[in-house]
């Protein structure tokens, strides 16, 4: 109970997560907690952690989560016909990608538990008239204090008027299914009092609206997230999972620590103390901590494995470069990477530089290579081939 | 042809009239002149005379008047329960209102010809999808620059979030019927316009818009309108709107007589000549010509026969009024009238002088009063008192 009341970036209103959490706890009423997802964006990252991991200790303590599948909106698409990164989706694409959404989701909360609820049962059966009775519950000069809306019609840039309907919509789910609590980002915070508004326009106790903070992503500023491609994805290969944790920036080692690990406290105390003096060794923790959530203990330990060889031991060896000049070679300018090997006598014959190149054996300039006829470009000055664990070459162009 | 071009506050865009009906005279097909009925409203004035006239003169060049009655947001109301002057309307009222409002517009058009069509048609088997569909079609800013919208929300005046999707609502009903063109006030401009942009983005020819010129009321100054009491309706009783006729203001008489009188244009010039030279007669000429369009010929000359008894007449006697000291009657300070008729002497008896007042022979101060009871007020300086046809007093008070 303490620990639920914990990193939360906003309670609204303040007090009422706690005054509901004792109410069930006296009535054994299991609370609603809503959580939204657009089946346009099914794919989860590091961000999103944060919430699941809050969701999974409401599960802990008995409440309810309802997993809102926002399907209505998503088969339309934009009415407008400006937004093309909102086509509309088929009731095929959706059930795929809620599929693909729930297993992520798994691998925090226990989805047997999550009731999962299309918008599309209450909006499907909505008309015109209900439309309209919906919209007269809310004030236009109040939607438009919405960031978005202002900023938009601040510059002059479009606003389709289908836009400012959907926070109404989502506050629409939150009445039918009589949610106690609804959890999101702190961009969702104005759709959510919506839902609030409209609760009790309707007689219902205002849901309790909770804000997660954000993590910021790879680059080390902006805010995790797709589109930006700075994530680290819920699904991501163990390796790759903990070779990206490996590379965000020292300095966002606290936030990590504190939002998406699951050390306790005591030794995220101890981690907080010594980011400054030991940041490989904490980054590592992090990412292995991070990994065995996701993945497994197993795989976390193999990853670190990997990291090493792949890319920390890639440092001690760099020392150990050969150089050779490409004019030297005598092969002219139109080379593929599996002729080059066999000059450089990596291997003895092409099929077998071949099959190296397409196990993953060889790296260019610290990029894996797959493509043994891969054009070896002449017009750079230098160019860095690793191929297996023991050839490192430096080739030199004039 | 030449005729119903002119007499038009805003033709937009200012060419399409002509050449619509230049079209329309080439191919024979008629064009689709629709007109708008809130069902809410359906008392029609003089001002809407206007309007009325206007679409005669389509009728008769055989174009077709399509009446929408907007029964379909007159059945909701106001879905947010502020607006308390617009209740939601039954079946029935929307009906009789209906067959009230036809009944007006028969007083100038074929109504047989008039095809009547109710919105609900098309908006009882819209769903919410088509709702954001059809609202996705317009730009919110551009919404939000209408007049009333952009004043309310500068003032911070609360609109709720439906409103502004009527004139979407109206507009559309527009693209159902296939409008060529819609008619209404300039206060409707916004909203045909909408119409034009939703015709447009579904591949229709845009309707042209047609603001006829509003007729200021009996009071001057304001726009003719029921709310504003300063009206006359096209139904009023030969008498009252002989009356109301003359009493608006002299300098009105140019704008009546070019809006709402059918004299031919030498009849009128001659009119406008005369103006300010006799204003009284001019007057006369335009109650009795409107009268006669409402109504009948026979009407009209009744209606200023009576005119001239009731109250012209008494300007005429009013040099005739005879001065009577309040004191010298010795009747004290609580008097009622019908024994100041008898002390007058304009009756012999009490009785009979009850029978004058309670028959509307008695006009205090130019106001008729029925009351025999009535007190008479001692404390201004004087009162006129006429009493049947002969009797005329300016009783003067200490």
């Amino acid at each position: 109970m303490e620990e639920i009341l914990k990193g939360i970036e906003i309670i609204l209103p303040e007090d009422s997560l706690k005054e509901k959490l004792e109410e069930s706890q006296k009535t054994g009423k299991p609370l609603v907690v809503k959580l939204g997802f657009d089946p346009t964006a099914p794919d989860l990252h590091l961000g999103h952690l944060i919430t699941l991991k809050k969701l999974r200790e409401f599960q802990d303590l008995g409440h309810e989560i309802v997993l809102i599948v926002g399907d209505f909106t998503a088969q339309i698409g934009d009415p407008s016909g400006k937004n093309k990164t909102r086509p509309p989706l088929n009731k095929q694409e959706i059930k795929a990608n809620a599929k693909t959404y729930i297993k992520q989701l798994g691998k925090v909360i226990d989805v047997r538990k999550v009731r999962v609820q299309k918008n599309s049962a209450w909006f499907k059966k909505m008309d015109l008239a209900d439309t309209l009775q919906l919209m007269g519950q809310y004030n236009l000069g109040r939607m438009l204090t919405r960031d978005d809306f202002a900023n938009r019609l601040k510059s002059d840039s479009p606003i389709a008027m289908h836009e400012i309907v959907y926070p109404l919509l989502q506050g629409h789910d939150s009445l039918k299914i009589e949610a106690d609590i609804e959890i999101g980002g702190t961009d969702q915070l104005f759709n959510m009092q919506v839902g609030r508004h409209l609760q009790e326009a309707n007689g219902q106790k205002a849901q309790t609206v909770l804000c997660m903070p954000l993590l910021r992503g790879l680059d080390g500023t902006k805010k995790m997230s797709k589109s930006l491609g700075n994530y680290i994805g819920l699904t991501d290969e163990p390796n790759d999972m903990f070779g990206k944790v490996m590379s965000i920036p020292d300095d966002l080692l606290p936030e990590y620590i504190n939002l998406v690990t699951n050390f306790k406290k005591e030794e995220k105390d101890q981690m907080l103390a010594q980011v400054t003096s030991q940041p490989l060794e904490t980054k590592k923790m992090i990412a292995a901590n991070i990994v065995t959530q996701l993945h497994s203990e197993e795989d976390a330990k193999k990853a670190e494995e990997y990291f090493q060889n792949q890319f920390q031991n890639k440092d001690d060896a760099s020392k150990e470069y050969k150089d050779v000049n490409f004019a030297s070679l005598g092969l002219g300018d139109e080379v593929i990477l599996v002729d080059l090997l066999v000059v450089l006598n990596v291997r003895e014959s092409k099929s077998a530089a071949r099959q190296l190149i397409e196990s993953g054996g060889v790296q260019v300039d610290g990029e894996k290579v797959t493509d043994p006829v891969m054009k070896i470009e002449t017009g750079k000055s230098e160019m860095l081939i690793r191929a297996g664990k023991l050839n490192f070459f430096r080739i030199i162009f004039d």
